[in-house]
Parts: C-alpha cells; structure tokens; sequence
C-alpha cells in the first residue's frame, strides 16, 4: 500500500445508487482510494460517527450567469452560484453555454468559459444550447465541440429566442445520434402560448398567477408527444427536461412501453410548489414563483412523487434560474410590476435541491436512498458523461462527498448563499442538511461556512452518454 | 488496519448495480473488508487481471428436492442443485419450503431442513410455499415463520394440489402486510387451463406441444390482473413470478402507473425459447421444454427483453425445476409418453441462468451492466430481505463473486452439473462463463471443476424486504 | 292502399336511433303501416301537435316475481311490474326465468311463464339465468330453449346461489357461441366481496353504507377483465350489464381497442345515485339503495355519461329489482334492520328509466335524441332478437310509441305504479314524461292513468342478436 | 291525402343507420312522402323487387376542378366528378372551396361558384379551405361565409401552399367554435415530411415507392396528437380526416376516452390498398396511388376494419382527388416521371366509394348495413349539417336513393364515369355495384348509364353540425 491517504472519513454510512454500507473511507490525491473497515490513519481524519455520506450532488440543469436578450439578468454568476451548489451538498454543476441566434457555437463556448474562469467552487461542465443550428453549427461546430467534451445539447420548443422548429430539433437530434450526445428538450407548444397569452393580455389577465392560464398541462403535453415522435424518426435518445405532471408522465411512459428510449428530469417546484404559489389574487408577489412549466396542483406533485419512485424519472435536477424579485434586471423589470409575459422565467433551487428530496423523499419515506443517490448524482453523471469520476462512491471516483446532518430545520433565505434575494421555499421545515461537502477530498462546506475557494472547481469534458447499454 | 487479509483479488473490473470500477478486493472473515487500490498483501492472492467481476448470483426462484404428489421426483437434491449453482455463478438459492395440503408448514419447513442439511455447498434460504392457509397457518405459523427469517412465500392461482381460491389469496397477502413478508404469485387461471386441457384431450392433442394451447398469454394476463387486484385490495406489495410475454407486461405496466407496488420476474426460458420447442409435430421430445407458463415466440422475447432493459422487471430467476427426461420419475412417468396434462411441469436452469443473460443482454448489448448485478443478484437479495449481506460487492457483504471469462463457447448438458439428463438449452452460443465463483472468499468453481463442499452452504434467515422505501 | 287504418298520429315529430322527422304515423293491425304527410283518416286519431315520438322502451334488464332463495320476495310481478313499464312509456321487458340449483332449465322457464301468464299488460320476453350448468343443461336445454326463443342468458360471477366459477362461465359461453345466443355478465368478484363483507362484519361496521365498501369498483374492474378474457378465450360477443364507474369502463374501452365484441349495459343509478345515497352515517334509510354494484361518486357518474354519449354503452336498462323498504319480505327481512349483508339487493326503476334520461341525457344537452332511442330501445331490441318488431318506429315494426310531455315535473313515488313503497329517485326534478305510451297501437298510458290490461301483453320468442354483422 | 305521388318504388328493402324494413317508397316533389305497405298509385313506378335500397351517398371529402399552384390540374371537373359520383350512388358531394394565400376567402367561394354553375349532376355543398386566416378572414369573412351556410372548413398542417401553424390552426378553431362550425384538419407533420424527403432525395430516392418512407404512421400520429390538443384547448370538436392506421387511431381512441369530440374520417385506400401500390421496385407505375397520407399495411387495414365497425369511425369519404396518369397536367407533370415530392398528391375514388364499402364490409360480414348508411350518408350529413334533408330515408327527406344490385363484378376504370385515366382498385372484386341512383326521386343512373343531367344538381347551403347533443 503505497503512499499514506491524505484523508480518512471514519465510520461512514456510505450510499450509493446500489447499497448502504458503513465503512471507512480513504482518499488519495482528491480521489477514492480505499473503501473498507479499519483503514490506516490518514493525514487529515474526520469521524463521519455513523451519519449518512451520499455523493457529491450533479445539478444537470442550472443556469449560471447565462448571456440574455433584454434587460434581465441572472442574479448568479459562477462565483455565488456555485458557492451556493457547495452549500447545499451539490460539488458538480452542468449549466448552460447558450447560442445567441447568429453567434456562432464555438463563440458562445468561449464566452462561457470566460464567465466561469477563476470563479467556480466547484467543478462544472457545459451543456449547450443550440438556438441557431445552422449548417456550419451542424456539420462542423457541434461535432467538434461533441469530440472535445460538450456531449449534451439543450433544445427549445418555445421561447421566442430560442425555439426551434421541428425540422431544425430533427436536424440537431441527428447530429446528436451520428456523433453520440444527448439531447435534451424543453417541452412546451410555442403557439399554444402566444395565443393563450395574447386572449389572456387582451382580457386585462397579466398579473403572475396567468401564467400558469397560459401554460396549461396539455402544451406541454402536446410538445411531449411531438418531441418522442421526433426522436423515434431519428432514432435517438433523449431526455425531456422538467417534466411538471401527469399528462406529460403519461406520454413518457406510453413512449417506454414502445420500448423507445426517452428520459426524463423532474425539478423540486414540481414537488413542492403548486400554480396557487403564482398568486390566487393580481398580487405581484407571486412573479418569485413564476417558471416554465408552471407548477400544476397537489394531485399532478403526487404523480410526481410516484414517478420519481419507480423509475420514470431518470435525473432531478434544480432548474435553478436566478432572478432577484426587488431588482430592474429581475422580476421587475425596469424596477416595474409588468405583465407576466415579461417576467424573466425561473426560480433558484440549486443549494436547496438535495435537502428538498432527502427531507420529504427519503426521510418522508417516499424514496429509498439508493433512488436518492440515483437521481441526484449517479444517473445525471451517467447521462451527461461523467460516471464514474462523478456520481458515486467507489474506488476511482472523486471524493466529493456530503455528509448529512439530520434534523430539523426550515428553509430561510437568508441561509443561502446564492445572490438572489428570496426562494421559493421560504419556510419549508426540512429533515435533513448537509453537515458537510467534499471537492475532491476538499471541506467546502462544513455545516456553517462555506470552505471553498473560488477558481479551485474544474472543468470538466464530458464523455459519451453511458445510461444505455452499449451497441456492440 | 487490524488483521491481515485472508485473501485479496487484485486487479478487479467490479460491477456492483450503481457503478463500474476498477480496484483490488480485500477479504477477510468470508466478508469483503477493503475495496481500493493497492491493498496489502492478503494470506492469499488471485490476479484477476482486470476481468469484471459481479456479485454472486441470487437465484431466487428455483426447486430442488421439492416433496411432489405422484410419480416425479425431482432429479436435483441440494447436493446437485447447489453444485451446479456454484459452477453457473450463482452463490445464494432460495428454494420452496412446499406446504402440502393437510400438512402444518413449520412441519414443511423442518422438513426442508432436513434435505438441505449436510448437503448444500451454496447459501441458501426459504421461501414458503402456503398451499394450505388454515387459520391456524395464518394466525400462528406464518406469523412466527416471518419472524423466524421465513419472510416470503409463494401462491399459485394455478395447479390442483397447490392453488389457492382469490379469498385464500387474500388471506395470504394479508399476513404479508401485516408482518411486512412478500408473496410471490404464479398467475395463470386454473379454470381456464383445466377448460381447455379437457377440449384438447377430447381432440386428441396431448403431445406436448399442445401444452402451450392449453395455456395461452390471455390466461396468464387475466391472472395477472387479478393479482394484482387483489394485492390492490389488501394494499401490499406483491411479485409476479415468471411473466413470459406482452399481455403479462401490458397489466404490470398499467399497476405501476396507477402507483402500485407490483414488482415482476422474468426467467431465461421466456428469453431464449419459444412454443416451438415444445415440438411442432407430435414429438414427445418437446416434453424437456415444458413448463409453466409456457415459452411464447420471439415478439414476446422482445417485449420481454424490454422489460428487463426499462425496470419493468426486478428480478431475474431460473424457476430451475429439474426432471430428468428419460426417467420413469421424470418427463415420462412411468417410463411413458404421457399426455402433456402429465408431464411433469419444469425445465433446468440455475447453472446457466447468469452466463445466458451476461452473453445476450450484457455483451450483446440489450442492458448494461449494472442491470445485470441488479437483476440477478442486488434486486433479489433485497426483495427477500437478504441485502446487503448478498447481492452485492460492497464493504460488510460477503465475499460471494463471480470473475467472468469471456471467450465463445456453447451449452453443452455434459459441461453442466446437475443431475438432469438435458438443457433446453443444447447448443446455445455464450460470449462468457464464470472463471471463479468464490462463496464468501472461498472458491467453489474454478472455472473448469467444482472446489466447493457439501454442506458448506449456510441457510440464511431473511429479513424485511428492501426494495421500498420505508414507510415512517 | 287496401284497408282503412286503425289509427292515425299525426303530427308527430318522430325520432329512431338514426333520424328526426315529422310525419303521420299509420297503424294497422297494431302495426306501423305507413308513415308519411297527409294520411288518409284512421279508424282512431290522435294529434301528436308535434310532440316528440320515440319508440317504445324495451327494458332488457328487469326482474320480476323472480323465484328467490330465503324470506325475501319481489314486490313486483307481472301485473304491477309491466303495469309500472307501460306508465313510463316502456313496452317490452325482459326479466330473468331464472334456474335454481338443481333446477332443469326448462323447469325455470315453465314456471315463469306462468307467472307471466294473463297478468302482463306490456309484451315480454325472457332471458335464462343460468345457475347451474349441468351437462344435460350445456348439452341439451340450453340449445333446446335458445332455438324455441330463448335467445340469451345471464350468468353471475358472485352472488352465493347463482354464481358460477370460472370453468362454468366457459362453458357457458360456448354454448352461446355455438347456438348464436348472447351472454350477459354480471361482473363482480364473490370473493373478493366475501373477504370485505367479514372484515367490516368483524368490525361491526353492518349499516347499509358498509355496502359500498364491500364491492369497491376493483371488485367490478377485476371480474370485467375476467369476463373479458373469457369472452376472447371462447371468442364470442358478451354483455357486461350495469357497469358502474371508470375502472370497469376502462377495461371495456380496452377490449373494445383489441377489436373484441365486448357490450356494456348501465342504469339509471350510476347516473343518479352516489354511495352516499347508501348512508353517511349508520342510519337504515340507505337500505333502500343497496344494490350491486353500488352507486360510485360524482366523478364515475360523468365516465358513465360520457360512455352514453360515445358509443361505449350499448344498452340502457333499469336492473329494477323490487323490494318494499317497510316489509319483513322486503328491505326489512323479519321486519328487522339487518347487516347488509342481508339486506335484499336491488331498487326499483321500471317506470323512471326513460324520463331520467330524456330529462337529463336529451333535454339536459348530454346525448342526442338518436343516442337516447338507440340505448333504451333500438340496442336492446337487437342485443336480444327482438329489431325490427320491437325498439323502432318504421314500417311494419309493432305500433309500440311513447309521445313525449315535456314539462318541469318531480319524481314522487305516490305518483308511480309498481308496488314498491318507494322510489331512490323521490324528489328528483325532471322536464318531460310520457304523455301517452301505445303497446301495438294501443294507448296504455294517456299521461294520466294506465289504461291497459292485464294479459294483453305477449310473450315473444327471441330471435338471433343482430348487433353484429353476419359472418358470412 | 292530397296530391298523388309522383314515384312509388314497390317492395324496397329500405335501410337507415338504425333499421331495416321492407315497404314502399313514395315519393312527391323530390321528397320521400310516404314510407309504407300498400301505397296508392304513383305517375311513375319502379319495382324493386325486394332489394336494399340505401340513402344516396354524401361524399364529404372530394377535390373537384380545385384551383392549384403549379402545373398540375384536377381531371374532374363538376361536369364528369358529380356524373361519376351519380353512377357510383353518390348524391351529394361536398368538395372544397379553397382559398389561395393572399385570396379572399369570399372571392375562392364565388369562384368555386362558378366553377359549379351548370355542371352539377348531383347536389353540392362547399367546405372552405382556410389557407391564409387574416384578421379579416377570421373576424369578417369565416363568420359570413358560415351564416350563408358554408359551416365546414378545412385546415393543412402539412403542404406548403396550405399549411397553416398551430397559432393560426387554434385561431381557425376558435372561429368554428364561435360560430359553430366543424373544422376539418389534415393531420401530418410538415416539417418531418420535409426533412425525411431531403434525406431520400439525397440518397437517390425518389421513385414513388418512397412517398410512403417519406410519410410514416407517425408523421400523422404526431400530428393527431396535436390536432387534438389544439382543439382541447379551444374546447371545440374537430374531425380528423383520411386516418389511415392504428398508431392515428390510438391516439382519437385516447381523445374519445377523455370524453373530447373528436371524430374521424377514413377513406377506402386505407382499406384495399397498402404501401406496396405505390411499388416495390422504382418503377413509376405506382405514382398512380400517391396519396396522403399513404396507404399503410395489412395489419392497418385491419385497424381500420375494426375502426369501423366499432364506431371510431364517424364517415366514410373517397378523398377523390383526380389526377390523370399519362398527362403532363396529371401524374407525369411535364410528360416526366418526377421525383416523388412533385407527383400530384391524390387518387380518384369517388365512384368506387360505396360499392368497395358495401361489397366487402356489408357483404363480407364486415360492418352491419346499419353502419353502412351511416358511414356513408347519415354521418356525413349530420357532421356537416346537411341532415335530415340528405343521409337518410325518412319522411321528408330528399328521395336520394340507391338500389343494390348484388352480383359478382370486378372494377374496371372503362367502365367508370370520372376523367381519370386509372382506378386504383382496377381489377378488385366487388359483390355489389348500384342497379339505380336517384336524386331527388330522378333517376341519374339506372345501372348501365348515366341518366342525369348537367345543371340539375343543387347547391346546399349547409346548417349546423348535428353530430353532437345541443348545449342548452
């Protein structure tokens, strides 16, 4: 046994997308090393004292200081956003590195490298977003960026600046099958909610709560639907991101049933908050909670909750999208209460996500804690192509790690460590969080303070997708 | 680090069902003691040169010298089943304490003890057959068994001297919500197979291939629906034994969507056979193929294939139910070609159960490797309470591994160990076998003879069943 | 034109399950022999004034002076049951001649039909219920009877006297099949009722809303999918009578999808009635609504409408089973209020059948005025042989005519004709009557008093079911 | 009885979609009289010996002399189609008046007028085809034109020169909904048509043979689902057309289970022809039977069949849409056989409608002759708002009528009326063909020629869909 570990965590209840089992564990140059009972002393111990070590969280969904069109802005940028991630369990984050229509991919990669250099806590990988597949994106920048790391793209349905028609996601949904990546798709009918949102305005219906009026159920139903068909005429997977309910569930299981290989992410808004959290009344307050898709009701969360358990679910992501409420470039644009079609869409999540599922989920007993692991970690390092370095516990894997504190607690802003000035869930009484986080081997959280360090996250290129068995 | 290592595998590709990894492997006590990399010397040392190894198999659904009525005896006693186990990969068996009508069942189970003792060269627990659900079963016997580590029992829908009526059923799966056991069904509809057996022998269809007329899919989805009816009704959880095709799949698919806790097994049979090898002429050669339900074609392999791959199945057994073809006490009682009504229902199948779904599904690329450990060995030591002590490679379990070779060869029966006189699976092409299964870090298989011992295989009490979350 | 006509409606705004029109209608001979503008006088004439005329109703699921196990005894006979058809504009039934065990099916029928005999003032047919399936029954008397008219039989799957097991109910339906005669189903699983109706009995829980709880619609839903595969394992239409919610009609609309010939009956009060009716508190009043299955909630009444609307109902029957509330024959056996277990099943509804659902279906904007003549007379007339004599208005079918008063009226017992001493529907607003009802060209209803008689009405021999098309 | 009849058709052996009965026909005025036995003398009589007569048939989907972009022009005008829908026993045809982006939808109507004017043998209504819904032809031209009795309109989603998107499809839907209408909509995906035919003509592939690769089953399952969809949003009922297999039907069996109005149209292609017509080498032969969407399988038509018989299916229409083959105006555009993306899209049909349906479902034990008329003349009728005037046989209705000769014959195009120069069903067998058509009590086709007259067809101004219970 060659060099002495550099630290030791004694008496761990290590889990795992598989097992829980109590051993020790011994790190090495920011790596796993030794798994096991009675390892030798370590340079650095810490005495887990039989408490809970999940890996290190994998936010696959969160935006981090990403370029916009108009006057909003996100309120994180890599340095309070991944600051934040650290402090609530989470070591790895994906945001998105977006194309503005008429830049070029590879621009807006740089760019985005540019925006995290120096400032990440922890390490991070890039989605990307392609709004503008032009033949050069498609037939050369994409499968370039695919070759060096950037295996997952990001396709919209709606959204003005961003959307694609149908031709242009078979385009990108074919690149992704020939060279390898995953594809993953927001859902949402773009027509359906120009034309709801436009009788809603011509009603005098712009307060918050419209919102959810002008994305019901079925557009994002329907856009599920279209999405598995195109997918199934590429055939290719894909992955539907922020599943909100039952209609949408409904054709993603009908899709497996087929045998097709779709996947899908669900966000802790869709268990904890419902379309009531928009507002009952013209009150403005509720433009916090305004996010695309809506939360639904308490019967579509429970649909969620069931999918999240028996495996429909593959990734649980936060979606975290920061805008400050009491801010001219966040949800009052121009310092104004303005008509919920100008509200800048998203809510931040990312330091809450884990304590949110290990609390209700696995302490609520609606989940076991393997399906924690597997939802929060190991599978979005599998689909984004960072299994094993990322995502779990086992011999080789990066030390990240969060040891769990269990008891009780309500969430308050003011804990938080992220640049926006309210969440979502204010006053949400928790079970659970996290008493530590480990980067590589590294206390970046150590239950009261962040540890880390700006700049000390790395980037991290991603592989091929490894959800699936391999075609040989 | 206290003791030296009994034994260290060193260079191990491990695969657990979260993860893939590469480390040594440390045993000490039978139980694996350090995972990682470099590990010191062990008292033994087997290089296994970067092979994967897997967990050792759990069969959970196999007969051996089951007490029968009539003629058949089982040609595989504990001494022959648990050898050719050993030498197939698999370490944990979990055979059938039948009640016989009349009959007390902790009479059943001592008696099972009985043909086990001395004999078994493989760990092993008990699931109960109830066939007899008295009062005095219900109230006192099962109650104590479950308590005693007896914690699943089986019920068939199906078989004269075995089939319970739909109140019987409720009566069972009571119990088991009660005193947290699961029960295992076998759906088919008894009255429907009686129906039409008697329609075919009035026809004069009694070759064996007739047997799979006599039980078509619609009387297995009809009992399944039942099931799972009924398991809806008590409000437990149950596990659908040996489902062969879509029909089957379609009801579980609808259970799981509506939340249901109904989990299924599926078996090599319904994957690697079809109806047709039951015979397509009057042969009585088709006799070795049958079994209950019936292989279908190859659609429903497909299905079935997709079922593994999506998480609609949990576990994967053999349902090894040996009788020997040219045998007076096997597939031709009396020495006879009986009608198929009497042929005894059963094929073989432990020792080739692994090595089957790792050449097709793993290396032939239907599901990954982690779905692989979780189907035949994590998911099946959790469903009947035996995780983590088996089914996994973790610190704590024990040392049971399987190092697999991969290297093209084909089922021959000569190559095999039990006491049968065929496989239906002759001439099958493997991409692998087992080059070592170690039971609890002793090796029982070498690869090319069986080194373990009767009467080294421990009967293992079972615990609560680990596959749900718990409720708190 | 040859003879003078015996009666001329003119005016009439006549509507079949396919048309609306406004004509004369001629009758001769007690049948239609013209229908056309400006007729020649009749013998007789009546001014329509523009009324609606729709066929008159042919209740197929109707029990009356049925032979009965224990004290209990049926309010109605013939006399009082037909007399009660005749005043809400019904013109046929056909109640059961129901076989005791051990009865000869023959038997049955003589005696029934002497209960008919001079007392029924509408005309009527019969259906068999067969209890008991002998093989001199399946052999010799079923075949018998279907070819003398007895074109249709019921079998129970639960009820102590009249169910048959799965085994039976096969055998059943093959003689159907073989014969061309229909199979109707009454879908709940006995055991599954048993299992309930001890429990709450052990817990005391016997008043009559426990009823509901002891046949929750899984009981229905499990025995609809059993009947169902029956059905396909005989391959031969049924009739599923008196569904009741969702469940049971999803698992129709399902075999309907796989192209089986599954029909649905429902009643009056799975629109009308909710288990509430039964009782919120342990009160006896709700005894006067226990029947089988029970009435659900709100939200399975709108699947039972919208089933009406789209085609996934074939026939709209009043199951009326009469029991007196206030009678130790009756819902009181021995005068006492008796657990519900014991409480005689069924309520009456000859009379209210056809204005319920014109009130609500037609008038209330629910179904057309095709759809309400297809499913309460043109459907049942061809489901059991009797189209085109009974259940339209055309050219040579029987004069039988109901002209519809439309008018806000209220439903109150005192005001109805069967000899039951309450209706379930008391106080139930509606907004039209039969203002007239014409058995053969008779009126035998004027809106006001029954002007028919005892012994005019005929029995008729059923003939093939023609809701299928022709094999040919 | 006032004046005397001008026809009596003796001893018809009439059917509605609800009955059968066996009388005379009387007829006044181009009306039906008098339906019964025994009529009096009429100027004219015709005895029809006891054969089926049917209402004359309603073609709802027909092309005729339909203005189109490019160089391709319809083969049948109003002269030849209305004469060969005459001697096919189609009465009244409902083709489209299609408006051309940038044309007033007013001034496609009084074009498409003119295109009628003197040319009709048979009755006319229009649908509209919206093309290009501006605000004015949403707010001023749609609800006019729907007052003067134009209450249908069709919309594309696929087709560049009628394409509208989902925005402009729920604008339209919300007109018809306003103004109770009923939209008509083609649904397939434009986009994936657009992007697979690239892909085949990049590879070489455009021999007709690959219309069908180009159009899979779930290019129109995709857009079935979002038709549906957008008309749930709208909450207003919708018909689907030419539905062509099961993964469409799925989707409309899914909508109905909802309890939404959706309703669907299919076309004889689906059901005598398949994929293969279109060729299975490169020969051009099959640019014959290029239609959209194309024609599937086998296993679809079964589908389809069963579509049929079970009520998803509300019409029945040719989709005639008449191209000549050998004509540089027809299949061959500019005497050239053409990549498969510039064949003209359609097949003629329109004679062959009735007699295909009758032949091989009412005689082929297929569909009751019940569902025959209404398939083909009660439901078109009522979905358009032409009934009880046309569809039916009922007094007061329009004397359509078509008497069946039963007799073995085989479609030959010599002996069809159209101007197409081919039959896609050349060769078929046929049980059935019409001995006599009669519009209005004229007899325009007497079994061996065409009787009618040009100029003698009318025009109908169209009522309110009546397919759906009234609101009230």
């Amino acid at each position: 046994m060659a060099d002495a570990l550099d630290l030791v965590l004694r008496n761990a209840r290590v889990a795992t997308a598989a097992d829980t089992f109590v051993c020790d564990i011994g790190v090495r140059g920011g790596r796993i090393a030794l798994l096991g009972e009675g390892l030798p002393a370590g340079k650095r111990e810490i005495d887990i004292a039989g408490r809970t070590v999940t890996p290190g969280g994998v936010d696959a969904h969160c935006h981090l200081d990403q370029p916009m069109e108009g006057p909003a802005k996100m309120a994180d940028d890599f340095l309070t956003g991944t600051r934040s991630a650290a402090c609530g369990g989470t070591t790895t984050v994906i945001p998105f590195a977006a194309q503005m229509k008429g830049q070029s991919l590879e621009a807006a990669v740089l760019d985005y490298h540019g925006r995290a250099e120096g400032k990440a806590s922890v390490d991070y990988a890039f989605h990307l977003i392609v709004s503008d597949p032009t033949p050069t994106v498609l037939a050369k920048e994409l499968p370039a960026l695919i070759a060096q790391g950037y295996t997952s793209f990001k396709v919209y349905m709606t959204y003005d600046d961003l959307k694609l028609d149908d031709g242009q996601v078979l385009d990108v949904l074919d690149v992704a099958r020939t060279h390898g990546a995953l594809a993953m798709i927001h859902a949402e009918n773009a027509d359906c909610i120009e034309w709801l949102t436009k009788r809603l305005e011509a009603a005098g219906r712009t307060a918050p709560r419209w919102h959810a009026h002008a994305r019901p159920m079925l557009v994002e139903r329907e856009a599920t639907h279209r999405a598995i068909a195109l997918s199934e005429l590429v055939d290719v997977p894909i992955l539907i991101v922020h599943v909100s309910g039952r209609e949408a569930i409904e054709q993603i299981r009908w899709a497996r049933a087929q045998g097709l290989p779709v996947f899908a992410e669900t966000c802790p808004q869709y268990l904890f908050l419902t379309a009531e959290d928009l507002g009952i009344d013209d009150s403005y307050q509720g433009a916090r909670c305004v996010c695309s898709p809506p939360p639904r009701d308490k019967a579509n969360q429970q649909r969620i909750w069931e999918g999240l358990a028996d495996g429909l679910f593959t990734v649980f992501s936060s979606d975290h999208a920061p805008f400050r409420f009491e801010d001219p470039q966040g949800k009052k644009p121009g310092g104004q209460e303005v008509p919920f079609r100008h509200i800048p869409n998203g809510i931040p999540g990312l330091e809450t996500r884990l304590a949110l599922l290990y609390s209700e989920g696995v302490l609520g007993g609606r989940i076991t804690l393997q399906k924690f692991v597997e939802l929060t970690a190991t599978n979005p390092a599998k689909a984004y192509g960072l299994h094993p370095r990322k995502g779990t516990i086992a011999v080789g894997s990066d030390a990240d790690l969060v040891v769990w504190d269990e008891r009780e607690l309500t969430v308050r802003n003011e804990r938080l460590h992220h640049a926006v000035d309210y969440t979502p869930y204010e006053g949400t009484p928790l079970k659970a969080w996290p008493g530590l986080t480990l980067l590589r081997g590294e206390v970046v959280w150590d239950g009261q303070r962040f540890t880390g360090a700006a700049g000390r996250g790395r980037f991290l290129p991603c592989g091929t997708p490894s959800l699936l068995p391999r075609r040989t």
